[in-house]
């Protein structure tokens, strides 16, 4: 390695004139400077970055050198781009939303605003695959499940999904699935929310399912209709503010052998009877208002709760409470969950990314506020929506909707001439109702409106029938009757454990944030080389813009002249990414990668089926890719049919051309990852393009791994007709701990017509597909951060960027040559922009796996990278651009001890079971133990600070390794109670 | 105490109406809960509040009860807050301002905004006395300390002081102390900045120096001034942005016999020959165009450098470089420069709390810019300057200084009629120029100015003589002559060290952010019950408005009509600090306690000059004072004649009588601190303030313990005449790891003519003494910080506050008894709002210090309380009414358990010279020590979990106790070198 004087010396380099802003972002966002870069491709045999690259990316699929430029994406300073992105901001017009359908303006608590949500600490985290270095995070996402479970009055419920549409969509699949995909109908009452609806319909279609809407009080006694019936779905309260006892109905259904999926509202539940209590089986929603921003759609934790029996079947990330090797109590992702366990093609969801951040925002919210809190926020608004409902029937409004909480539907007719005139009544003071029809509006209240709001409100109605203002001292306060009947009121108590009833000063909230923050390893600390992952830092100037309330406190189903800087923001995006894709269009909706594949298979399907092809369904993807894929593919209704790999890990284009020429006529699409997950650009990626589109098939590239791409190649040279972009990785979103992520699909000319539409906002081809997510944009606010990261690096910056990232693994891959097998290379040598690691030799000479290396890895304060997949035996290791050359050397030289620590045990000098290896990681408890306790033959500072640096900076895993076949037999996913805490302050 | 379960239960109370908003700040502000307040009442023996302060205040002075109510201050809540700011913020004018005089437009680099200006965990936290676990500021702190030694090439540094004009004051005082104060003239050159020369004049009069105020460059060849020469003060570039070679000017300073002190600009000193190349001792300045915003004044960090031989009369804290009793480095607050060492009456300086924040973020943007990015800047700054002078002097405008920097000093006669005429065009385009007079004006650049500013920035120019506007394409960027001969451009190397060429990638520079932070213990770890301090949390609500631009980006000399915000924030919270002080009027200019007290001082004594009584030169002060009060005596001219204390710790008011009549004809003064130093609300207090009215002196409060007397008492019920207020401790300023702090006075009616008037910008009494500091309303943007505060609380949650800081104190003095000597109560046994333990006892008994009770605190997590002051064998504990009472209750827990170890010593049952209390603290690295190394007669589990809650949150110092000795010895101030460094990578 350099020595240290002479590292990070120069990266500021002279301006270009007087007048060029000295804040640029590449400079800043990529790690090497030029000189280590040099130094670098010096190492490997390369004399400049062109002739590096050369040998790693095909000459086939090469675009011509710099394919973007700074001309085609000018950089912006970081100064610049925050100006730019300030203007936008004022381009949306502040308007207040009574929308509701499942937005609010939710009251982020200052403490958890600038503690979770904009803290790197919590946002730039990996979801919490190594428990050892996440127990704050997992410890946050059990607050939320309890959280859920507390409410909602279920047995169990998991750590997020995307949104309450697609938690829905799996609501109904599970239904459907716990009849064995025997009975093929699900009901949907009509008070679903429409933007559900639409998402089942997409869902619906892959799987057969018939779906059929209608009112689920009287359909359904139809005996035709129970006899196929797998599942029902209602809204509790629905989309017009109506809440039903659906007790009996719940019965009924179940007597039909069907499950009871219901959608609701958290803080709804602290006042209605919680859906546990009167039957369902499922349910689920979206938990934003618990201190989320409506953020012109998401990103927003949905929550999924399901009953006992059902648990195993449960989609998503499940989290338990379980114990290390020790007996020390432990968090850790049960159930086998994790998406690199995905079940291929016997999955029924491919549901990975999801939304931890945004959990953990609305578990945060609980704990704020504990369950006093949260009644007295339900009470408010409930009290607040009594009194509007008493001010607009004095004014002959009617209210339609019996029993309500915060939502009400009212028939304009007898006081206005039409729910237009409401409207235009209601623009003219700067609010936005609920667009019904010509006769209703509705209106849905919140946390969020105060004395002044309300007025403006009350005053929409009362001026539209030219009666005197409402005020503060007018108002009829004294006499509101409660909206919920008795027997649809809560009784049961909720959130009662000690972790919701301990923080509500802001010292002991902000100790508590602190204090989970400090068990996790994130970006903060050190690289986490994750492969497939690309955790590259997300920049500050790109988080700024996403907590102000401009961006913020947008309604997704906002009128569309007030939302003109979203449009601008995403406009743009969509071109940089058409550009950087070389595709023609873009639909920005799917809020993971996941769902980008899903996405993108079906728009191939509504492709093949408008050209009379609705026979095409055949699916043919490689061994070696990722889980979601043929789960992806199950759910577009395609039959998966595995392609081979060959020795030296490339596709195994006989096999692949066999494969499609077989299914030549029912070839619907092939899914590629490129580069490989195996880490490799590989040669044949045009050829297999065309045995695919000559055999009548579209080729889906899976954009995982775009980041080694960017100007060096592009899907579309490539020869794909669509591919996802995860936004969380190539374009800088913050993993969040798990989420929130983006999964954009760009597509050939002759696909765009079926890009994803929306049921409430135009969007989407005009051939679309149903939507595929809950918001027409998706989790629109986070693609500021994507969109800044593409306009503040300009084209050059995104090249460069690429091209560090390769030089790095590559770079990498010689450092620890001599000391690990690197599984597969092109042919000139070079991996892409990740490398994959075999660690097989070591399960017979020592005893050890894979694992044992990651553990250790801890030991030496960095993130283990992608382990067990996609081979079982390997790690994946992804430096990405953003690191430093000091710090990949600082991963390269803990690696190369960890291999000599291994040494010692082939050769016998440590005990294959009791080494430091095995017993990684060693978490500061363990260090502490007395010495007849350690029992262990090396020494506490072998063990703790087996690297130099280490006693200047050391991250300490705070349990030691946890044991999953424990946790997994005794899966307990909920908060510790009262008794069990009493009992550590005992 | 309390079982788990029932704390904090109860918080959310039921709102009082429909309309409240329910983010109530008291609420979120208050650790305990009403529930919790009636149990520690309980404890106590009373049945209620009442009936408890009735016991703890004297009623002598005890204000009717709620003397200051919600009407009298209306509580906003949170939100309520963040809108009134929006407004507020608003109401000033976005004007970009080319004033300079000391004062820049500073670009903060995103990652330094958010990670340490933004971040609880950098700005919550104390002065680092407790070295063990506070290695991360202290190491920022040496990195600011090595950037000025640097940059000025002096040989040492200090950490920080106030203001750029108190830097310069100190430097005079430290000429005239170098004289033994024997020659009386100090000299000020005329290009000083007007702000600087006001705060000499002030300080000049306390310590009877002549200033002499011309031109150096001839003045000094005078031979009656030479021969009483001191010291002279050169400003280096000059306020008209005129840079002078003075080397020779220097010897002629030094063969006069006196000292060259220079104040100078960090960004131009990149370009310039620095101060210690050509002959100056003490050289300061302002360093917060290092990225800290102007904030219309402060705060800001300023610098101050002098040669080897002055090293040990340098003012402020000074951080070394030492190690611990391991041998392992460690930094350290070196010199005894601790405030609590302050030399009373021989002082020369008072200060106190300096601008450690500040100084952070000056030395976080060197760490992230490096030399290179620090020249880069400078280039484009003085390239610029360079520009526009060619432009300006192609309309006839004449710069008139002959070498520049950044900024041009412009005679327009040539090219307007008046000054005034170029002020309206500049106006007119939302640009502020330096008014100088009718015939000149001044324009400075700075970092943040961009092509589009300086284009409206040079057509106010064009526009004003009716030229064509200048454009990027027209701009003569070509032919730019250098502003800075050859003779005056550096040539030496600066910044080095590795820390300033490491961290430049963003990525780098947060870890590096994180990794310093994460040493440091404060208040998002655990209570840090810092006796006289106040440490409560400082809410994100009241912190968020401050990052704002809107406050940020205004330069304290901005036109009246462009700070309309500002005007009202500090007219509030000048009349609301009168409310509580039951005061007359308020100055808010003193920017720390310390310099609060010298305010008042000096008020008083223009009071009594007004009045003739100039002789009037005694000021009276407690033994038992900190050490501030006698060294502000000092500097205001004042003789200080101590005064004993009781047996029970109260003021002598017979020896206070004796004295005061003793010296009746020359009493100025008494200063007294209430509650007392010793923690308790004396009886004798209006005794004592009529003794002192009764002999002509006035009465100066000293005000650091005014959490206490909030609602319940106020100085001028007590009979004071004038008080300082710390923002930084009642008013929840954060500490910022030893500042800003923010020290206003509020004062009589009769005094109030008196206060700090400012030379630029009209405040202050119409018979005002001279400036305090450098800006009209001291670091005003904090002031915001206090506004709200104050705000949010409202009257009752002002008075709940205080109430409950009294209980908590009281309680913990309860749950301790038995364990602890209390040292002092009152007649009822009660002390005021923190208590003092005395240990002197374990001397004897055990061979233990109270420090060996403070480092062993931190083994169990809590930052010690203030040690051996007032008193040096003791404690002085205070909780706040932050804290919640699980925390009251863990750190009483703690303290008994110590108790219980010293037991086990005094029982002989551990040796006396190695013990847990002795060894304390434990680092991780001596838990990890093998067991040869151990050699301790007790276990690591006793040396690192000695409680229960230790096993789930601990915090671990990252250095064994440090060795003030060796570091004293030793002292080094700098960062360690490129050799140092690569040792320990080697
Ligand atoms: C190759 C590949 N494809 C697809 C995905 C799924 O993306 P997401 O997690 O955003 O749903 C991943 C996620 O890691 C991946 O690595
Ligand atoms: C009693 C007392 N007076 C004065 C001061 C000085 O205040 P400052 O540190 O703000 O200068 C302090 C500081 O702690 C203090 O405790
Ligand atoms: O800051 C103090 O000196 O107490």
């Amino acid at each position: 390695p350099l020595v240290v004087a002479q590292r990070g010396l120069a990266t500021a380099k002279p301006p270009s004139s007087l007048f060029a802003p000295l804040d640029t972002f590449p400079d800043r966002h990529i790690g090497p400077d030029n000189a280590e870069a040099a130094y670098m491709l010096s190492k490997l045999g390369y004399d400049s970055m062109d002739a590096f690259v050369d040998q790693a990316v095909p000459p086939k699929v090469r675009v011509a050198s710099n394919a973007i430029t700074d001309e085609e994406i000018k950089p912006l300073s970081e100064d610049e781009l925050l100006h730019r992105a300030k203007d936008l901001g004022r381009a949306n017009k502040p308007f207040k939303s009574y929308i509701g359908m499942g937005y609010h303006n939710a009251v982020v608590p200052p403490v958890i605003l600038r503690n979770v949500m904009e803290n790197p600490a919590w946002y730039t985290q990996y979801t919490p695959y190594q428990a050892e270095i996440a127990q704050g995070r997992l410890e946050s996402l059990v607050n939320f499940q309890t959280m859920i479970m507390s409410l909602t009055a279920m047995d169990i419920a998991n750590s997020s999904l995307l949104d309450e549409a697609t938690a829905a969509a799996e609501g109904m699949v599970m239904a459907f699935a716990s009849t064995a995909q025997k009975k093929k109908t699900f009901f949907v009452d009509d008070g679903v929310l429409p933007q559900t609806l639409a998402v089942l319909r997409t869902r619906a279609k892959g799987f057969g399912i018939r779906l059929v809407i209608g009112d689920a009080s009287s359909a359904l006694s139809d005996e035709a209709l129970r006899s196929d019936l797998c599942g029902v779905l209602l809204q509790y309260p629905d989309v017009n503010g109506q809440i039903s006892d659906f007790a009996e109905l719940a019965k009924s259904v179940h007597s039909a052998g069907a499950l009871v999926v219901v959608a609701t509202d958290l803080l709804a539940l602290t006042m209605l009877k919680p859906p546990g209590e009167w039957g369902a089986d499922i349910v689920l929603g979206n938990s934003a208002r618990f201190g989320v921003p409506a953020g012109y759609g998401g990103p927003h934790g949905a929550f999924f709760a399901v009953t006992e029996k059902l648990k195993r079947k449960m989609p998503g990330r499940l989290i338990g409470r379980s114990r290390d090797v020790t007996g020390k109590p432990a968090y850790r992702l049960a159930l086998q969950t994790r998406e690199q366990h995905i079940r291929r093609e016997k999955a029924t969801s491919n549901i990975c990314t999801s939304q931890a951040l945004l959990a953990n925002m609305a578990a945060m919210y609980a704990v704020y506020h504990g369950p006093n809190g949260l009644k007295r926020i339900a009470t408010k608004v409930h009290g607040l929506t009594q009194l509007l409902k008493t001010i607009v029937e004095g004014y002959d409004f009617k209210v339609t909707n019996g029993q309500f909480f915060d939502t009400l539907t009212l028939d304009v007719t007898g006081a206005v001439p039409s729910a237009d005139a409401l409207h235009a009544s209601a623009v003219a003071s700067g609010v936005n109702l609920r667009i019904v029809d010509d006769k209703h509006v509705g209106v849905t209240l919140d946390e969020s409106v105060g004395p002044v709001d309300f007025l403006r409100l009350a005053n929409v109605f009362s001026s539209a029938v030219k009666a005197p203002a409402v005020t503060l001292d007018n108002a009829p306060v004294s006499h509101l009757l409660p909206g919920v009947s008795e027997g649809l009121t809560r009784t049961s108590d909720f959130l009662h454990h000690p972790v919701f009833n301990r923080h509500h000063s802001e010292t002991e909230m902000l100790r508590y944030i602190h204090h989970l923050q400090s068990k996790d390893l994130s970006l903060v600390h050190s690289m986490t080389p994750l492969g497939s992952c690309t955790m590259k830092l997300n920049s500050t100037s790109s988080m700024i813009p996403l907590t102000w309330p401009e961006f913020g406190s947008v309604h997704p189903f906002a009128p569309a002249d007030q939302v003109k800087g979203y449009a601008e923001i995403i406009a743009e995006l969509e071109s940089d990414l058409n550009k950087i894709t070389g595709f023609y269009a873009c639909s920005l909706q799917p809020n993971s990668g996941a769902a980008g594949e899903y996405a993108g298979l079906s728009v191939i399907r509504a492709y093949h089926e408008s050209r009379g092809e609705q026979h095409r369904d055949v699916c043919l993807i490689p061994l070696s890719a990722h889980g979601t894929n043929p789960a992806s593919a199950v759910m577009a209704g395609l039959k998966v049919v595995p392609v081979k790999s060959l020795q030296d890990g490339s596709l195994d284009l006989a096999d692949l051309k066999e494969k499609a020429e077989k299914h030549k006529d029912r070839l619907a699409s092939f899914m590629i990852t490129y580069p490989s997950t195996f880490g490799v650009f590989e040669d044949g990626i045009s050829d297999a393009c065309k045995i695919i589109h000559d055999n009548g098939g579209q080729v889906y590239m899976d954009g995982a791994n775009l980041n080694a791409q960017i100007s060096l190649t592009n899907p579309a040279i490539c020869g794909a007709d669509v591919c996802h972009m995860n936004l969380h990785k190539t374009f800088a979103i913050p993993h969040g701990g798990g989420g929130p992520g983006m999964g954009p699909i760009c597509v050939a000319e002759h696909l765009a017509p079926f890009l994803p539409t929306h049921p409430v906002v135009a969007t989407g081809g005009e051939k679309g597909i149903d939507a595929v997510a809950a918001a027409p944009w998706g989790s629109a606010s986070i693609l500021l951060i994507s969109w800044a990261y593409i306009k503040m690096l300009g084209g050059q910056g995104l090249a460069d960027s690429s091209k560090i990232a390769l030089l790095s693994a590559n770079y990498m891959a010689h450092r620890l040559s001599g000391h690990y097998s690197l599984r597969y290379n092109n042919a000139n040598g070079r991996v892409a922009h990740e490398l994959l690691i075999d660690f097989a030799e070591f399960d017979k000479s020592a005893g050890l796996k894979v694992t044992d290396f990651a553990k250790r890895l801890q030991d030496y304060g960095f993130h283990p990278p992608t382990v067990s997949w996609p081979i079982s035996t390997c790690m994946l290791i992804e430096p990405t651009e953003s690191e430093s050359l000091e710090e990949v050397d600082r991963f390269c030289d803990a690696m190369i001890k960890i291999r000599e620590e291994a040494d010692e045990i082939i050769a016998g000098k440590q005990p294959r079971d009791n080494n430091v290896l095995k017993n990684a990681p060693h978490p500061m408890s363990v260090i502490a133990l007395s010495e007849e306790e350690w029992k262990r033959p090396y020494s506490r500072q072998k063990a703790a600070y087996p690297a130099p640096w280490l006693h200047e900076k050391k991250f300490w895993p705070t349990v030691s390794r946890v044991d999953d076949a424990y946790g997994d037999l005794n899966l307990i996913c909920d908060c510790p109670s009262v008794e069990e805490t009493a009992h550590d302050y005992a």
